[in-house]
């Protein structure tokens, strides 16, 4: 039976990682909220999941994935399960953990970079809260942007699968969605702070080496190319604001 | 051999999620950093790992575990892996995903509720994002923590373990590390926010029988009376600043 993956319609987003995983592993899935409520898909369906007293155990959020009769949420916790049924992960439990600990961390840059265009509340417009998007954004491009990729940089240094690659890989030296991952950060932030992003990706060459190598694996281009991968715009977590970008 | 945790010693924050899995279990451990440098812990031994180029699977942060050879960041990754060896997860899997996810959505809760103080930036003090705080914080109060608390009284209302049981479960009928997760946090809401919170646990009396039951566990009653249970205060993620209270 298909994967069903529930998420926002209109953006990449968190859902955006997922679907990376789903795409490159070639899996059967359907992004049930971008359906029609007509055939029992799109946003009702979704929040049937989120709203109905009925869900033994309920996501607080989207993205979500429904296998059978399990409902897992939490972008992380949805990867950790599909990683081995995806074969996107290495065999060994301790290589396993240190995957989703490497996405553990992206999902903590990811939250950062979302808070600088809302740094005082997510039910409120930029407009609403742009005199302190511009500060906590010069905070994010000086302190914090630096220090993550600084750290995935020296990640991809100390990996000893990268010896004799050309593409380097986060774990190992077969492709895992901790690589799917780093990939669609960088395109995020290289969306959203393309100035800032640009001049740091010179300090770590292995990072903007990953990003530019990774779109070789032909199912993940093939999807880049098409229709199923939404453009980045201005409803998701990484907008372009060039007053954001210094 | 002992584990070893390592984390900021003058606080709770987010290594309290750790402490409180290891002395309810009884597990053998060293506070790494609240050691003497003398005796090669301390503050320096934590920074060995986070600075040293030799770690392999560097920690962005911390709080990490270190386990013989391994080294595992993440808070929600450690309490992953030290689950099943401290008995705090039930057997199966898909139990153990849901107990997870559990964690990482009081790990967002835990994020939501630092940013309230630190809504522009962890560099600077308080009292230079005081008036974001306000608004910030307001946002929290109003949206944020309504939701949460909401979720995590659905989660309570829908085990099935709960049926027999005077001090609720999250998952199942036996204590999980999501128990003492939930615990936690409610301690660190009644401390920073406890007005707010009071107000909201009258409408969510499972998490307030949760929270008032947990400690009826021996190991960890005896850890909340010692001296190794750091009192809450403001360096930490819950901080008492009575107008970010309403």
């Amino acid at each position: 039976m298909a994967y069903e993956l529930h998420y926002w319609p209109g953006i990449q987003g968190r859902g955006e990682f997922v679907r990376l995983a789903l795409e490159t592993a070639g899996a059967s899935y359907v992004d049930v909220a971008r359906g029609n409520a007509k055939d029992g898909a799109g946003l009702p369906a979704m929040f049937r999941y989120l709203e109905g007293g009925d869900v033994r155990r309920p996501p607080f959020a989207c993205p979500f994935l429904v296998d059978g009769k399990k409902v897992i949420a939490q972008t992380a916790a949805i990867l950790l399960y599909l990683g081995p049924k995806l074969k996107l992960v290495p065999a060994g439990e301790a290589d396993r953990l240190w995957v989703h600990q490497i996405q553990l961390t992206l999902a903590d840059l990811v939250v950062e970079a979302h808070d600088t265009h809302h740094p005082i509340a997510g039910g409120l417009y930029y407009e609403d809260q742009k005199a302190e998007s511009l500060r906590r954004a010069g905070d994010f491009r000086r302190e914090r942007l630096p220090k993550f990729l600084a750290w995935c940089e020296a990640v991809l240094e100390r990996n000893p699968g990268n010896a004799a690659r050309a593409v380097p890989r986060m774990v190992g030296s077969r492709l895992t969605y901790a690589d799917l991952s780093l990939f669609q950060v960088v395109e995020g932030l290289l969306y959203a702070f393309p100035r800032a992003t640009k001049r740091m990706l010179r300090k770590a060459p292995l990072v903007a080496a990953l990003h530019a190598g990774v779109p070789g694996n032909k199912r993940l281009a093939a999807y880049l190319a098409s229709e199923r991968r939404i453009p980045f715009n201005e409803q998701g977590i990484f907008r372009r604001y060039p007053e954001l970008d210094g």
